[in-house]
């Protein structure tokens, strides 16, 4: 028998169903689930995705096998219909459409009405007494043909019908007659022959074959390729057609057509809910230029109250409708999105697809399905994307507003902020403490910028990556940032921001949406998350079903009871550093670090200690036992050195020493490559007394917890260890400081030490170093950057470049890089289990709450992820999808 | 039967061999190998390494087992002697001496005239009839024994000695009678019983059982165990202990002492060379303070030629010497260094070990003894150090010469200079092009000293590594440099430079040994290498025997042409960009860096081209024919900025724009951490224009080569690939550019491309990116700096403590980390061949040059490493090694 190329469908026969999306693409597969569920849908056929290869592999032509497969289905379609395609008296028309195995822009979309000639247009008028039906669907053909089968560019037929609406004096295209629709069609068949020499096709069969042809083509065209590659689809999956009989909601006015949701898109509550328009095609419906009308009391608006419903118009159809809406859920298990038209009082149905809805929308009725029995916590869970829930988060834009976009950065903490232009960090302080709503623009920002950056509504840069230090710090922070918006000139002296050749200054105001990164002019209202029930109850079984823990990157006690009210259950990286830079201790590290004399260095140190304690006091508190991993002094010493003017001269004061003094020492700290330079456990190496202060910070507070009944579980990190001598021998140090407090204080608490993997050589000598170590914690951040060589705050320049060439398969400081850092990180966990069997592991770098790395952290064993605050119900619904999906 | 713990050595009986040195030291070991040849060895016995971890094992006490076996052992000795320890009436004295497995500098050397006492030393005096002997025997050993065995501080005895000899009004030893000597053993008993409450065992067997146990102590005392871990030497090696009777070379006029050599430790020469004197300790002879006496006609000189020659003097022993050390050459098949007494006109041989030599030496006598028949060509190579090549190709420093060392540094680039201090790369060119000899001081160099390295006779940095790029580029050129010499203190705007007080200025002599990084005040002669013909025989069976090919690093027809005559193979690294300085180029380089168009760039571009296909046409000449890799444009662009104003003016005049938007632009391609930024390939996906131009340029010299009949082999390597795709994406760009040259000439070359392998990413992905390259090469330079996260030009704030710790093996900039870096090199090697069984792999690093790196790459399969000129012989060598050991 030959293989069968081939799906028919219609309410008597179907070969499909809704599980051969493979084959049939989604359109057909649902074409054929719907007719084996009796519901009437026009009859027709499906040309298989295995068709669209085989035409490539027949050098672009339809195989001689294929189209008389074709020509049968179409012979058992004019039967069902009692129509003949071509034939004048009683003509069959079709819908052409693509259909892929995904949703996928790019390729070729509809050519209706396919089969109207010269001939069938008069047939057509004749048997349904409507001659400008006739002429205006065979005009419509003709558009959509040339420009998607003949490829004559959109818009130059349109013209022609500009012209004519401009010559009879009209605005809409309803108001020309039949007499104009004939003499636009003769237009239209001119301008095609004698402008592009093309003669259109009259042969019904040849409109036909043309249709499939240029359905095969659109999968390779170039805009259809890039999006495969952006989005990892494959080039061999292929494109299935399907071949509709037409029905006609423009018929008179005992047709119609309309689209309609089984539940509210926007909010998930459980109303039926729907558009429609008397004697109108599809198209009408959504295009806007009419009005639309409400099927249903519920559907009705301000706009559209005065508006007979479907429920009253047409009430059998109407029922018929909701009959068909409630088994499609059902049917489906999931909210739907439904296209009708009825003809001639007559309901069908043209489509079923699970509706797009808001993140909101999508959370209630993923918990409204699982209490009506439609689907499984399971389902419910894999229908949220995790990533969406940011927009439950943070502030929006008020979507109805209207908005200048001036340009698109990166989408580097979501929200929306929307304030007056600050340039520096002390006038964002300033403006802030007056009341004022501040938007912080730099061209990058510094660690000295914390302060202006915690006082700013949003950070808003024109350098620097998705974790460069204003993103990484903005999402710490919870506050919205756009980085690396190239386009934007910045002069930070004139206190000037220059787009688009629009100069803006301080106190302007700018609005941006930290979730897409774009920045708008001027201000544009913004709108208060709120966090329902359902989300509650949805997290919980998030939950309940993920093996993976979920902490947070938290520096200080605020960030951390935020963390823990979004459900974080620990700290992942407490970054002691970010401490350093509040203003009454800023001055102690820099004496610390312009000490010349291990004595000089320990005074600076017994004033950072008290500090550190009192942090680490609080930390504790707010935690009530659940671990902290607290990683050591981390970036290298230059990060805190005085830069402006005032600050090297109270340096120099307080030290006692020139100005030049402190500006040679500044020389002198200067690094090429400070990312590869010295700091972390190097720090420790060359200045033991550093990290000391540090754990008998950690300890002390823990001691102080404890006396006053609450529990610690403290877990000090060494970063940047790259060899097991290395990391033994800062180990061994601070295990003895922790032995003198306990003999100090009398007392003893628990603790753990363990180490930062964030190195390659790290990874590869997991084995030793896990000898020795308690925990890991991969910071996959600086892994990435040098498994990749890579500067995160300089890839600026030719990321875009990389992605606009589709050279790395995603941004790998968004998404964890599997096939190179993952190696690494696969390696580590395996050999690092040899190494030491009770070991577990972690990750703290950024990946550790982006969905796709959740699941590679779940994939290959670690123990549990964390990730900023805000980030904290991502990671765990994406930690608990990883686990159904494994 | 009981473990054998003891070993007897005896000219009648002996228990060891030479091949023993495991369980009986070096020692021990050769003085059982003397004895198995009836040489007249002074009996004694060895207590084997396996006492020494017992001793430990048994808390530091010597175990029952060991007593009673030495206790055999010394009765046995007894027999053989005739005499008996502790017996005032013939007395056996003993020397108590240490030996491990290797030479092993920081344990315990020797005991002398162990057993003499206070009744003793009557009889010794009394058998000999020679009292002066017998007390300065008594004395001797006092103060040895307290210094080494019961822990007195070295100088508190022998003060008490000087003391005695000012008080008799004598400057030499040798002065004192038997009475005075007498009176000292007993100032020296009373010093040790009033001041350190040490008693001084009187009884033989307690002085025997102390120096035993502090031999075996002395293996982990602090400066023994500090070698072991700087020499990667296992602590459970243990240390035998040589216990052996004393016999006297200064009993009278007929005896004496001396120390030989089988052949001219110098040079090599095939002389029997020594010196002795009579009536003295072997001491004696090395000490200095006496002139030591020509043991034959062939070892005298001027300041010993009045002397009389042990062959005149006594030629019975003479002639056992001569007979002795022909039979100890032949039998150890290597120059031996010896050492005997003569005592009462009896020969004895106290010792024998292969000699140490210079480099020429040894050199000469491998060859020398493959012809005589004495080692085969393997044994031959194998003798010389491969590193130890460097001195014979660099000028040295005069031994003979008096120097005052100033600091040091590290030994960047072999060779003495010496020369007038300039601290300008300007100066340096103008004095050199007075014909006087410069010394480059700089706090670190930059590509931009490039002309004054090269008008320098040598180059003096306080900043920077061992691959710092002062190193790196001195390597290249053959010139001597010390880098990081951090205790230099360089003020380059007054030019001064201020170390241990004394501050030098411009113009002031300054010479330095690169070989050794010492930096010496003022002038100090240097005298040239002199290569001698044994060298290129020997380097012929080098070449035979290796299997990896040895390339060089050179940019240019020059080096090229220097590097072949090392023995060279090919180019394995030809580094395109140290083209761009020459100030004719650097201009145009500037030119395209600013353009701020397409168009701009191309023509700036057009300029260059000339300039590199002139370059690339007199490197393939040089060549004729060998492969040259040439890697294309590698640094970030910044690196070419001017930075000086008059070279921002000059850009500004050419460009027509202002000099403010020269320094805008500089600061615009100012990068965060250069080493991971925008470079390599990075360079040719954003700017694919640049490495069209150098393709061009290549292919361009290589046909006009191939019409002048040259041949050509040219390998095209991209620089710091990540990822197939981007590889592969430039590749194609290269690919079209030659084509169209091609067409273009009508001819066609054969040529390759592939790739760098230099991130950790890349060695990760290999078996893909290998499925597009024809060849790899390990830029283990950046792929060390990677995958420790380490930069070179940074690391001299930290690293020098780590080594100083002992936290890493080895300097990895130095020698290939083999756990780490060299993982990734072995997976991709392996991956790289599963990909494309058909590549080849080499290495272009610093580490091509350095012997124990060449052997990783030999081990795991390179097919060639590559090194500066003045490496090439030493790679030879280690390749061969590598090859003979494997």
């Amino acid at each position: 028998m030959a293989h069968k190329w081939v799906y028919k469908f219609s309410a008597s026969t179907t070969d499909g169903n809704k599980d051969m999306k493979p084959l049939l693409g989604g359109k057909g597969a649902n074409l054929a689930e719907m007719c084996a569920l009796k519901l009437p849908v026009p009859p027709g056929f499906t040309v298989s995705t295995e068709a669209c290869l085989a035409f490539y592999q027949n050098d672009k032509k339809i195989p001689v096998e294929i189209i008389s497969q074709i020509e049968e289905a179409l012979k058992w379609v004019e039967n069902l219909t009692g129509k003949k395609f071509g034939d004048p008296a009683n003509p069959l028309l079709f819908s052409v459409r693509s259909g892929a195995r995904a949703s996928m822009p790019g390729m070729m979309d509809t050519v209706l009405n396919l089969g109207t000639n010269d001939k069938t247009v008069l047939g057509m008028a004749k048997l349904t007494g409507n001659p400008r039906f006739a002429w205006d669907a065979y005009r419509r053909f003709i558009q959509m043909y040339s420009n998607v089968v003949l490829g004559v560019k959109g818009g130059i037929l349109e013209a022609q019908l500009e012209d004519l609406k401009e010559a009879r004096g009209v605005h809409e295209d309803t108001k020309l007659t039949a007499q104009d629709l004939q003499e636009l069609v003769e237009v239209y068949k001119d301008v095609l022959l004698t402008e592009h020499g093309l003669k259109f096709p009259q042969d019904p069969m040849e409109q036909l074959w043309g249709a499939v042809a240029a359905v095969f083509n659109s999968w390779y065209n170039p805009r259809a390729q890039k999006y495969r590659e952006m989005n990892n689809v494959p080039h061999d999956w292929g494109t299935a057609v399907n071949i509709q009989s037409m029905v006609f909601g423009n018929l008179g006015d005992d047709c119609a057509t309309g689209v309609c949701f089984t539940r509210d898109p926007s909010t998930g509550d459980k109303k039926f809910f729907g558009e429609y328009l008397i004697n109108a095609q599809g198209e009408d419906v959504v295009a806007g230029i009419r009005t639309p009308w409400p099927i249903n009391v519920a559907s009705t608006n301000d706009q559209n109250k005065q508006f007979k419903t479907l429920e009253a118009a047409m009430p059998a159809a109407y029922t018929e409708l909701v009959k068909t809406y409630q088994l499609l859920e059902h049917h489906y298990k999931d909210m739907q999105d439904i296209e009708f038209t009825i003809e001639g009082g007559r309901f069908f149905i043209l489509q079923t697809r699970n509706a797009k809805r808001t993140v909101a929308a999508a959370l209630r009725v993923a918990v409204d399905q699982m209490h009506e029995g439609l689907i499984s916590k399971k389902e419910a869970l894999l229908r949220v994307q995790p990533d969406d829930l940011n927009h439950l988060l943070h502030p929006r834009l008020d979507p109805k507003a209207k908005k200048i976009l001036l340009a698109t950065g990166l989408p580097a903490s979501p929200g929306a902020a929307s304030g007056f232009m600050v340039f520096t960090s002390k006038e964002a302080e300033e403006w802030a403490k007056g009341g004022k709503k501040v938007v912080l623009v730099r061209t990058e920002t510094s660690p000295e910028d914390i302060g202006g950056m915690a006082a700013a509504t949003g950070i808003l840069t024109a350098r620097g990556g998705m974790t460069s230090h204003a993103a990484v710090v903005a999402r710490g922070m919870g506050k919205p940032c756009v980085a690396g918006c190239s386009a934007l000139t910045i002069d930070e002296k004139m206190k000037t921001l220059s787009v688009k050749g629009k100069t803006f200054k301080e106190g302007d105001h700018i609005t941006f949406d930290g979730a897409t990164g774009e920045v708008y002019e001027g201000e544009v209202p913004t709108v208060e998350a709120q966090i329902s029930s359902a989300f509650a109850e949805f997290m919980s079984w998030a939950d309940e079903a993920r093996r993976l823990k979920v902490r947070t990157n938290a520096d200080t006690p605020h960030d951390t009871k935020v963390a823990l009210e979004f459900g974080a259950e620990g700290i992942g990286l407490c970054r002691t550093e970010h401490m350093f830079f509040a203003p009454e201790r800023i001055l102690a590290v820099r004496e610390m670090i312009f000490a010349e004399t291990l004595d000089e260095r320990k005074k600076a140190l017994v004033k950072l200690l008290p500090f550190q304690r009192e942090d680490f006091y609080g930390i504790f508190k707010a935690l009530k036992g659940l671990p902290a991993n607290i990683r050591l002094l981390d970036p290298p010493l230059h990060e805190f050195l005085p830069h402006q003017e005032h600050e090297v001269k109270e340096l120099a004061d307080v030290l006692g020493v020139s100005e030049k003094r402190v500006l040679e020492r500044n020389n002198h700290l200067h690094e090429f490559n400070p990312m590869l330079g010295h700091r972390g456990v190097r720090l420790a190496v060359t200045y033991p007394e550093i990290y000391q202060m540090q754990v008998r910070a950690i300890i002390e507070a823990g001691i102080q917890c404890e006396a006053e009944g609450i529990q610690t579980s403290a877990e000090i990190m060494i970063p940047l260890t790259s060899e097991l001598k290395e990391y033994a021998l800062i180990k061994k140090e601070c295990i003895e400081e922790i032995e003198r407090v306990f003999q100090e204080k009398g007392k003893k608490i628990k603790y753990k030490i363990g180490t930062m993997l964030e190195l390659p050589r790290a990874c590869i000598m997991a084995r030793e170093i896990a000898t020795q170590a308690e925990f890991f914690s991969f910071g996959t951040n600086d892994l990435t950057q040098t498994t990749f060589g890579l500067s995160r705050d300089d890839a600026g320049k030719f990321l875009p470049t990389y992605t606009m060439k589709g050279l790395y398969p995603q941004d790998p400081f968004v998404t964890i890089d599997q096939a190179g850092v993952g190696f690494l990180m696969k390696h580590a966990v395996s050999e690092g289990k040899l190494g030491n069997p009770k070991i577990y592991s972690g990750i703290c770098g950024e990946h550790g709450g982006e969905p796709r790395s959740v699941e590679f952290c779940h994939q290959i064993g670690l123990e549990y992820v964390s990730c900023s605050p805000f980030r904290v119900p991502i990671a765990r619904l994406a930690a608990a999808q990883a686990a159904l999906k494994g």
